[in-house]
């Protein structure tokens, strides 16, 4: 997995401009998810207005989940990129097709929001938050492989387990509610929720 | 409030980087509010496109109004984030949560450009920036209680009474607004530009 | 002008963050103003795409237009901060003032792009750049004049010069071409382009 | 091609700023790219949804070859500057030029996401790219020029030689895909993605 060639390029110790780079995606992809929810031309009454307002719900549920998820990753992002200290070519493509995924997430957002009761819609949307994840492992996965990259003695051992089983969680939850979509759409939806309760599980389980 | 597991977790000293993310998404968040203020397609002719051009006079207003608010909320953010030292995870959470009703703000901006007139949407308008004001005095409230995050010897104890006092101020002129609302919606809609005068107010009685 | 109450509140010499909020809602609007080239839908055949193409020409000569005199702002504005070292509420608020214009200017931009022949769009879109050179020329101005926030001895004398000519300098051309605008909305328009001469006059005039 | 006049004006070391307001643009114009990804309306049942679907398969496509244009571009951009350590007025405008093609490459990707398989959308494309990377390369060459701006010493040579010889590869594959696009538009595409080999060519041709 390690570059023999090349050696002489792109390599550095000047980390912040990726990761402020990778913030600004973040920020934009996050207030990009805010757009979708939009109000349809509706008489100027009342009435009209209150059951407009209620029609939009799906669209702000859908808002919220990805809006949480973005948050979250961003955190892990951070909690990632906290350890690493410089970076070589490959670490910049792999954060960059993590940041492919949060750029793309708006779309998956908007199809839930407006198509949420079809299971194809679910199996993009949970397929879609995986592979997100499983990128930002890779991040993890490669930087904590490499001193150069990462000091792993300086990490917490239990931060470093914590960290590891918290890439391999998250998709497997998703990977899981393809599975349940079979069954039942709105219940693999709603077993994302899952994926807010996966810190308090480990931080239990690695002890304080 | 304070977490008594997980203390290895999500701490740290870099608070750059929240600082940086929570500006740029007030920067989107800001700039798509004048996205609203768009012109129908009109005939090209000059009576045609005056009558559109003072047509998006509430467009106009409802974006004047958003623009100074979000304005000041960063201005507040700023002030709340220069005594802040450190973060965990709930600070970074709490964050977020305020940066939600930031990100929404562009929607009942629209909201408000287009059906201003409906007591529903001066509400709903209402509501938003109240509950925006509460997270941010949740933020100021949350690190100001932890030495770790906030060393509040340093700060000034006018300036701290200030924030505590505008932090209540705020939302209170807001909710009062929706009070006014079931009388009148313009009298509610005008009453919130009473937030302007706050600080005003707030120097007088805490003396320089 | 100064402000004698408050003065424990809002200062600080962490100019940075200032900063970087004015760049990143400078790199959002100039961003935005590409969103306005956009084909409509034509049939997929090539004399069809030619022609729309070909349509577009004013929205792209508008786009032109807008992208370097946002990018002359924003060059115009480093230049200014450059200098500044630290702030106050009112400074924050004016910079603030010049930044609304900056986020409206994709509105003016467009209407530019689509009915340009007119005067009053002429009109607007004169006032909207004047206005806009005018409020960057009150934050010189303001921070110029209180050496708090400006150590003016440590600015060039030309430098200095050079800024407060030209904050004159692009109103005047601005405002003289809505005279203009009443015989000819071509010509009117075609004079903004002076603009970019300004600097090789100015340079020729305060010498090297 | 240096400035004789003119060189107490906007010159400086801190080249932050500008990397910083590359940045944003950067990440607006990636995000900005996926919002091209949208389902039209259709009816809500799982056949036609899976239609259309299928159908978003060119804008995807489309998507996928902008962002990782964009992402070369980045990272491309990220080693310029590296080196650079000032700059003067028209090193900034120069940038401002990279940075235009940069905000333009949404609209020329939506163009080949809708009328893909249209000879002068490929020519379009071909010559937007094309000339994004000669505008990179001249902020390389003309910096490189300059010692004020850049300490050659500190250049790696094979790195030295490496960027100028790829700033050379890229236009000229993109200028070769026009002559093909005469014989077919499909090979002319594809012949795009050579560019993702530039580097590994380069990288034997100059030796570890």
């Amino acid at each position: 997995m390690t570059n023999p060639q090349g050696h002489w390029l792109e390599r550095g110790n000047e980390i912040e401009r990726t990761v402020f780079f990778s913030d600004a995606v973040f920020a934009i992809a996050i207030t990009l998810l805010a757009l979708e929810i939009r109000l349809p031309d509706v008489a100027d009454d009342p009435t009209a207005l209150q059951e407009a307002l209620i029609g939009l719900w799906p669209k702000f549920f859908s808002f919220l989940i990805s809006f949480w998820f973005v948050g979250n990753y961003w955190v892990a992002h951070h909690r990632v990129f906290h350890y690493i200290r410089a970076y070589d070519r490959r670490l910049l493509l792999i954060n960059l097709l993590f940041l492919m995924w949060i750029v793309l997430l708006p779309f998956s957002s908007s199809l839930l929001g407006e198509y949420g009761n079809q299971q194809i819609v679910a199996i993009i949307y949970a397929l879609h938050v995986a592979v997100t994840g499983l990128s930002l492992s890779w991040v993890w996965w490669y930087a904590s492989r490499d001193p150069r990259l990462m000091d792993t003695a300086q990490v917490d051992t239990r931060e470093f387990r914590y960290n590891e089983l918290r890439s391999l969680a998250v998709p497997l939850i998703f990977l899981f509610s393809i599975g349940v979509s079979f069954y039942s759409v709105s219940a693999a939806e709603y077993s994302w929720l899952l994926v807010f309760l996966i810190r308090a599980v480990l931080v239990r389980i690695l002890g304080r």
